[in-house]
């Protein structure tokens, strides 16, 4: 029984298993997700925080006369220095030092001219404030605020923040164990020398790619012939928590996979989605509770199906809000297929105008090398004039 | 001497040196530089593909009647069979089997009625036409056509095309030697308790991550103190391609690095940058012609460096074209800065409007975390409509 694509993505979703946390390095953790708060370990700045190379002292001063004398230096990484309280007194002062005690005003170095080794002048278009060039205390975030919370994805903003806190290693969500099974008697290895009516098996690197370069990391099963028996899937199933499968599918009399999961007490979530392309996609829950995600064997079906549930399901399971999806218009008006969600590749335009790519089928995995991403077009639909865009990984 | 933003990347990008090029298992190569074409070593598909499981017949035999003997079967893998010439004879064939020689035609299972072990009657609502279901010989790539020039990124589609086409290792741009030196005497390590009047260095873990986020790696060297000799820089620029390095760039007293450079023998490109966040920037060329990209030491001029002008810097030495940036309209009218270029963060709404989401000051790092990228407006322009958008890594 055929289900609709929001369906089949939103059962997936669900029944996608929330994997384990663990404990990663700082420095190893861009791409992860965060599975802890991360918490100002204390204000940020934590002090009044010198903005420029320059002069600091009192706004009021200025006032008084444009000539300043140099009675104390505050560089970088030094304890807070004071300002003694006489007329137009001067600290040289560096970015990144702490506001001398009793300044309140820095004057950049351009603004100034040396008058001797302690006088300074300040230029006559210099307009002192209080408050000038100082990054305030506790200005960007106080002590114990939540910075970042549970859930985001590490890059290097994250990564930053978690430095400047002090957290050098990082609560992430584990990476799920995955393996890729491709089927199909006509496949040979890519470095074998196909026969006239083989093809070298391409799906399983096309996969295992995308899931990379998303974060993820796969192992490639061999091929699976169309009159294996279960041991090949057995054991895939003890050491993995997702298994992702391409072909064999279908409804075809070589179509095995179906009566093998059952044989193996899987239990179908679904088998059969009203969408192009893709439409044998189904998904059945291991015994352990593994997800196994069957995709047709036709290299866009299989790529296209990867990118619209699979990688959503690993997001959530790894503890992840779904992801923002970027909406795009398209150059001109497409309708959507009378009875299914439809998958269509474009090319986007600078301005991130999409237009139709399609591939010559779903056997045409060269044809994707035309298009950038794909979007999706409800059924029926005739009042869609943005639609969700994936870009190809 | 400042010079204009445009300058600054026109220089990057014209002294970048190109990488040079090594192998590359198929399986390593996602998000790698492609240095080689890659071509159909056979026409895709290679023969007449069967794009349906059911039956192939002659098109023609349809006028005659609905019910179809079935005399040969072509699974998937084997050898091309020969469909007998007797009126109304098929062949039960399943997706990816070549299509059997003298048919032309397939009726998909779901269309047919199996009346007994060797004959089927076919739908009274499917209509017949030459081709259906064929995906044809040659008909997605003729044999010998560049399936993918040089310069690629490498991605799950390049991945399959390469695999569809027997190139088990690829000739790849290497990656570049590069180390990430912070500066700043207030920095401890991430591990330390900071004093009053220290913060934790961050800038380093920033940049790698973002780095990383982009396929390259780079080690972190030590904080570099404000009166260090040469001796790291010299150790640095001896197993480096690239160095960056974060503050020590400005006019201050304890800005060190400019003169050091010119000590041990390195050419100026340039130092200052019209620019806002980063007016300090610069870059020097190395004995060798080590790329030396100096940073502002305040962690928004730092990060937004590294996106606007090392990233492209490097996609240009990997032998990449320059990735098309991606253009966005903004929700209010911005006007650019009167004299400097301006990286402004925004956040992006789901349709793709950005929203001005400015940080406290570039010393605020944590004030990043509300943006999601950065956009780039000219001086003085009054004309601009949609500007260039970064994304933060």
């Amino acid at each position: 029984m055929m289900i609709s694509f929001d369906e089949a993505l939103d059962l997936l979703l669900a029944h996608a298993p929330r994997l384990g946390i663990e404990s990663c390095d700082l420095e190893m953790a861009v791409g992860r997700v965060l599975r802890q708060e991360v918490v100002a370990d204390r204000a940020f700045p934590p002090f009044d925080r010198v903005m420029m190379d320059g002069y600091a002292l009192r706004n009021s001063d200025l006032q008084t006369g444009d000539t300043f004398r140099i009675t104390v230096s505050a560089p970088a990484g030094q304890a807070q220095v004071h300002l003694p309280e006489s007329l137009r007194a001067c600290a040289e002062v560096m970015t990144g030092a702490p506001l001398p005690r009793g300044a309140d005003c820095i004057v950049p170095v351009e603004k100034t001219t040396r008058l001797s080794k302690d006088e300074i002048r300040v230029a006559d278009d210099f307009k002192g404030e209080e408050g000038l060039f100082v990054h305030r205390y506790a200005s960007d975030a106080k002590q114990g605020e939540v910075l970042l919370p549970c859930g985001v994805l590490i890059g290097s903003r994250e990564i930053a923040t978690a430095a400047s806190c002090g957290v050098s290693t990082l609560r992430v969500s584990q990476r799920p164990r995955m393996t890729i099974i491709p089927t199909g008697d006509e496949l040979v290895r890519v470095d074998e020398i196909p026969a006239a009516h083989q093809i070298r098996q391409s799906n399983g690197y096309a996969l295992r790619s995308a899931l990379q370069a998303a974060g993820y990391s796969a192992t490639m099963a061999d091929v699976l012939p169309d009159d294996a028996d279960a041991t090949a899937l057995v054991a895939a199933l003890a050491s993995n928590d997702w298994l992702i499968l391409t072909g064999a599918i279908s409804k075809g009399a070589r179509d095995f996979l179906p009566k093998m999961f059952e044989h193996l007490g899987c239990r179908k979530l679904f088998h059969g989605v009203a969408q192009r392309p893709g439409k044998p996609a189904g998904c059945w829950i291991g015994p352990e509770g593994q997800m196994i995600i069957a995709l047709p064997g036709n290299p866009v079906s299989a790529l296209t199906g990867l990118h619209a549930f699979v990688l959503p399901a690993l997001a959530v399971a790894s503890g992840r809000d779904l992801p923002v999806t970027r909406m795009v218009a398209t150059e001109e008006r497409i309708i959507g297929l009378p009875d299914m969600t439809w998958h269509l590749p474009v090319t986007l335009s600078a301005d991130g105008r999409a237009m139709a790519a399609p591939t010559g089928n779903s056997g045409d995995v060269i044809g994707l090398l035309r298009s950038h991403g794909f979007i999706r077009l409800v059924p029926r639909d005739s009042l869609q004039f943005t639609y969700p865009y994936t870009p190809w990984l």
